[in-house]
């Protein structure tokens, strides 16, 4: 007898039209799982979910030709924000296409017609040219709602900070829609908004495979769609060093795929963080030592441990030497370039998986560890390097971010340290978060959400359902967790795949890092996220089908 | 303790070029499999493998201001032949590229340049303006060789048949590289070729999601650089009619998601099939009955099967209604106009997947069931309407593939019918395999291939270890397997997923279909099949990485 039919539906399309239609799922197609079925949420499309938010029947206009956004009387922040003009512009083009209704008619309208949308900053100091970054407030005192309220009454914003309210505008274009005609509307609605966690952050690596910069802005561009506001930049790794030191220009010169067609200028990392910055978004550099660094050796002679057979040297290498003067002067002065090129107040150090086989073959360590009194224990020899290294850091002014490894192996911290979890199931990462807030550190979790895994089939869900606060710990403890990451490590993707691999399914995560801890309903979370990723598609953004369906407007690209 | 770490190689660059730098793969992205090493070929780039072939160090220079594809005197085929014409130009672009050295000097090269490929039909007919086709021969003996010779001794290729042809330029093709001066070379080589078998098709679903003609247009030129030469066109299904029919134009009317931007039109499918064509691709639409037809329903009152509760329709539908005459009429209208708009002798009708739930509702259904005997069985009420299908198709002249459960259900079949087999596992299909042959029929394999069911890692190897001849059988019975089929099956693939998650996983099954059964090393496999996809990468096709790494020549494209 054939296998039990799996029930489905198909759906209709993008925006408030949904039509639902019943059709068999085919045992073919679907012997591997279960679906959700695809309706219409009370939220529309709506995507990360705001805090608090009434959308109400009474709909509004919008006429391209004479719909404005203004700066309030009040606010801060003026014309000569240069963030938010072009944050005007850009949600303009989302909201209303490119080149629509131009010369159309501009008299004032009707009633019932939205001419305008008023912004304003609250905060003495716009901040229009800072970097975005956590503030001290915000870094004390997670997960607190972080003074982002958009009081959104018949279309006035008020925002606290600029970046936040970079974000206010992308809920705002999200309730714009087109009725049956084609004419652009808006639902009075009120919306009460912030971010559960101050850290929504997304790894890309360019060292497995160098990702051009195009790629990066593009899913710089996804990012702000979902309101993640942390690119993590693992710029380098074992496999390649695309990073141009002007320091050190034989890092990339020896260590990149290419040392003109497959690395990052200093241009090309200015305008990414530039691009970043014109949406809300930080840039934390990774450098990743004393493993991860093979790369490295390649441009950088006696940086990394000569390996030994017996008494021979095998010609290869191991993580980066920690008995040598030599080492140190390297890296404080290629961190304190690195601290000068990336504005961001964090930077992220790595410290995972340190292989010690080579470490423990070299007759010169051993040498050093005896003198050290550290025993036969590697642990304390990765430590001695680690707080030297973060003493070189430290001394930049910069805040670090490091992998669990370097918690679990007792190094010495700053109490600002931010503890990376990445390992294991989630009993394992649980346990580990629990740990890490017990002893007073910020944690940030990644996990349940490795991107690059994937499986056939609706695997958002398994990243959806994930949440940083499931552990036993105190208020405190919780409050210490600053949010988490969602990670697409780069053995499997380049320009080819990278971004329909990863969206929407980073958006499941970034509303995990967004929205109250209550929004849970895996079935209103699909049928407004297969909406959203149809409104990235029609933003060019190839992001990749939930299930059977289409969007009003397809992909254009191959 | 941590997991034990595994080995890993990155790599060097395209064509034959190739560097082998051993760096280490972390548990971090790499606790889920083993990966291959990678180094070079003695094959270098080719794929898949031909038959028999010896590259020589002896090299030969090739200018593109000077070099010429010329037809042969004793060919039967000259310049009036526009699929070789239009190979011609299309070979040379990807050999030298759009725009180089034009205006160089043409004068005659010297001893160790190539300045000529000449190309030489065999047969009295050269057949260049019919479609391609299983032949007479070909379809009788597999998998004997098929007359497909190319005698490739200092650059003459003689075929007898003008598709086999557009096959022998791309392995010429494949085997032109760029010394460390980016000058062009290809080195003295011996190459017999013939495929293993004659049928190496694709399937794509249009109806899970609409592909736009680009999609398909570009997955045809990727199929040709694979050596495929049929597209199994899964135009209709449950979801979306997108085929235009001139005879009844109300099924993508009202049966495609939207009655313009998401239907096939006639042009749009005559362009499919030329551009098939030029590439020796042969085209076999299906149109599955009487199971997954939700979506003709809509544009055809009555075809489909009322279902009911008790004594009262329920307003939904079941398969195509089995016993009202006017299903018969519509199927002889409907299958002339196809068995017209698609010229291969093929066409595939599907079958699979009934479900009797709605047919064991309905009154009158009950009532035929009992007049012509059938008792409860209603697979015996499948094969009245299978059979009534099968004589309607046969009158147009046309031969059918079926899946499997039209056979399994023991409906009468022409000798001339493939059975194409998609169920189950290993051992599963292995029987069925069997089992088809034996009762004399040819058989297509699909059910290790598809594609659609991803996982983390270097799933390509799993398609490539299957092979359509591990079955219990008899020589005779080995010969009535034709083939295989690549499925990508379209739940969760639309224009801005399909093309890097179907290749270069695609080109696995490729060989798998074209190259002696011998050839199953897949270290090798992996060698050539990393600069392969690079080179479809090069040609425009976003192909996946199969694993760390990079191209000369990255995807430009998002």
């Amino acid at each position: 007898p054939a296998p039990p039919r799996l029930a489905g539906l198909g759906y209709g399309s993008l925006w408030l039209r949904l039509t639902v239609t019943p059709v068999g799922t085919s045992e073919r197609q679907e012997q591997w799982e279960e679906v959700p079925q695809l309706g219409e949420s009370r939220f529309g499309s709506l995507w990360p979910l705001p805090q608090n938010v009434v959308i109400s029947p009474v709909a509004f206009m919008l006429r391209s030709s004479s719909f404005q956004i203004v700066h309030s009387a009040e606010s801060s922040a003026g014309p000569g924000c240069s963030i938010l003009q072009s944050a005007f512009r850009r949600y303009f083009e989302y909201m209303f296409g490119y080149t629509k209704n131009q010369g159309g008619n501009t008299k004032k309208g009707q009633d019932s017609e939205v001419t305008e949308l008023q912004v304003w900053i609250t905060s003495a100091d716009s901040e229009c040219d800072a970097y975005p970054s956590v503030t001290s407030d915000e870094s004390c005192e997670f997960p607190e709602p972080m003074n982002f309220l958009i009081f959104f009454t018949c279309f006035l914003f008020a925002c606290f900070y600029t970046p936040l309210l970079l974000l206010g505008l992308e809920t705002f274009s999200q309730l714009v829609y087109e009725d049956q005609y084609g004419a652009k509307k808006i639902n009075k609605t009120d919306v009460q908004d912030f971010p559960r966690f101050a850290h929504r952050g997304l790894l890309l690596d360019s060292s497995r495979h160098f990702l051009p910069v195009k790629v990066i802005l593009a899913n710089l561009e996804a990012m702000a769609m979902n309101k993640y506001n942390v690119f993590h930049w693992h710029i380098v790794d074992d496999n390649s060093f695309p990073y141009e030191s002007t320091v050190f220009p034989d890092l990339s010169r020896k260590g990149a795929y290419h040392p003109y067609t497959h690395i990052y200028t200093p241009t090309d990392v200015k305008m990414v963080i530039e691009f970043a910055r014109m949406r809300g978004i930080r840039v934390i550099s990774e450098f990743d030592t004393p493993g991860h660094t093979q790369s490295w050796g390649k441009g950088q002679m006696d940086l990394l441990t000569s390996c030994y057979s017996g008494e021979n040297p095998t010609g290869s290498f191991g993580p980066v030497n920690p008995i040598l003067n030599s080492t140190y002067d390297f890296m404080a002065k290629f961190f304190k370039e690195v601290s000068l090129v990336f504005p961001d107040t964090y930077i992220h150090l790595g410290g995972d998986e340190v292989d010690f086989t080579c470490w423990k073959s070299n007759p010169d360590i051993q040498a050093f560890m005896q003198e050290h009194g550290f025993d036969k224990d590697f642990k304390k020899l990765e430590s001695y390097y680690i707080q030297k290294l973060l003493d070189i850091v430290g001394s930049t002014k910069k805040g670090y971010m490091i992998w669990q490894e370097v918690f679990d192996n007792g190094v010495k911290l700053k109490p600002d340290t931010i503890i990376h979890v990445w390992k294991g199931n989630e009993e394992q990462y649980s346990k580990e978060l629990a740990a890490v807030t017990a002893a007073g550190f910020h944690a940030l979790l990644s996990s349940p959400w490795y991107l690059n895994r994937i499986s056939y089939g609706q695997d958002w869900t398994v990243a959806y359902k994930a949440d940083p606060h499931d552990f036993n710990g105190t208020d405190a403890q919780k409050k210490l967790v600053i949010g988490g990451e969602a990670c697409l490590w780069g053995e499997y993707v380049d320009a080819t795949n990278l971004t329909p691999r990863l969206w929407p399914r980073a958006s499941a995560v970034a509303e995990r890092l967004w929205s109250n801890q209550n929004v849970t309903d895996v079935g209103d979370a699909y049928n407004r996220l297969t909406q959203h990723r149809c409104r990235m598609v029609a933003r060019g953004i190839p992001a990749e089908p939930l299930f059977v369906g289409y969007c009003d407007q397809e992909y254009k690209g191959l």
